[in-house]
């Protein structure tokens, strides 16, 4: 997973009480509405803000979503996500997540697989996908 | 509340396990997810389904919600939403809503405010309210 | 709403891709989420951080909801919750919330009513409401 | 994936407003919601209900769970769930699940590897997991 040498991008999270289910621990879907979230933090991160993709019609539906859960996460508990690119592909990428808890402990971790794509005729028309552009795929590259 | 004889529309639904909380009862927020979904199956039962709001550049944003919680819910609770039309203004309109077990014990009951709306330039585009048609409002009432 | 004199609590959230609609704006039920965290984050803030809840069996049911709608929030947007205690009753109490975007535009204010409760037998079991200690009052109480 | 002759479960479900995000297609962590409402409603089916999950105490804590989107859903698709065991290990299982639109376009297809757990002191208190007992594999034995 670790062929392209990717800088890290960090979102903070935290488990609210809505996100647990009557185990008393985080519902799982949640970590998945994080990947996502951290994601889109990422881009913005590299300067691809939600409101420039917004006006430059992108957007990155997915292909793929996995996620190993290692251990249980509480109602309180601050965590991080860390992400970095997996891999580029000609359109397709994939994105790796780490969620950890405040002190350390490693949660979970999973990863996306996204496309590059444009809205045909902006947001909620169609979407195409297209070759990601060298310029992109370099903002993600670590020094 | 009840100025307009209004038709009652129907939405059947379910506590899932992520709908619950650590308390182990429903978690607040849903019963607002369920109004909005009753409120759209609501419409679609006159007619106005999902496809045709988008093909037309309808929507219904929000001015008011509100929600009394009576009884609590628990996971696997089959439960329903009974619609209906509070008022009807000029350009918006309350639809009051009952949530009910199937077992007819009374869990919440609320209302929202919404506006009818279209979408100046399709989805995704600014959203500009409208007098509701004389023809939408007859789809309601009650004969 | 302001009869009684509160200190305010303040939480940060942000507008995620997934908290949006096909509108492309803020779903609504959103802000009823965002108003549950900050009720928690509020009472952390006073001491009661979600594991002493979880540990002296307490929990704040709801009775009542709800929310005006101002302005729409759209991806990306960084705002705030600002909360304080409308009222303080026996065994009830209103959290009034304000929600603004980092700029300051307001976009939407509410109330939640609760229940100061107790787990008859810990997490998971059945609740039942409880007088709501002066001491607890105090430290809601302004200067 | 098919190494268990399993019965199949089938879970009705539709994508709602809110499970969409502004590209105007469902939000993906909704498939995950999806897939763990499908779970339970595949106990269910067999004999182990909610209700009677809770008063024995269990749980199905997730290991990994993954899932591959091929086509995507709009609002007001109604759509089915169809979930077969892939595996029975010593206390681990896996589920497999197929997600596809009324018209019978698939959707998606995923997995989830669950552990069969029981709560040591009831609901809210941690789990631990059991050996599978073999009168609950011969449950989903396909005759």
């Amino acid at each position: 997973m670790d062929e392209f040498p990717s800088i890290v991008g960090r979102f903070s999270c935290e488990v609210y009480w809505g996100d647990c289910d009557p185990a008393g621990i985080i519902f799982y879907p949640t970590y998945f509405r994080w990947m996502d979230a951290a994601t889109w933090a990422f881009m913005a991160s590299v300067g691809y803000s939600p409101k420039r993709m917004r006006e430059e019609y992108l957007s990155m539906p997915l292909i793929n979503a996995e996620c190993k859960f290692v251990a249980p996460a509480q109602h309180g508990d601050r965590c991080e996500v860390r992400s970095r690119i997996g891999r580029f592909g000609g359109a397709s990428f994939i994105v790796a997540h780490e969620m950890a808890r405040a002190d350390g402990t490693r949660l979970a971790h999973g990863s996306e697989t996204r496309v590059w794509a444009r809205y045909v005729d902006g947001p909620g028309t169609p979407i195409k996908s297209q070759p990601i552009p060298d310029e992109v795929k370099a903002l993600f590259r670590a020094k």
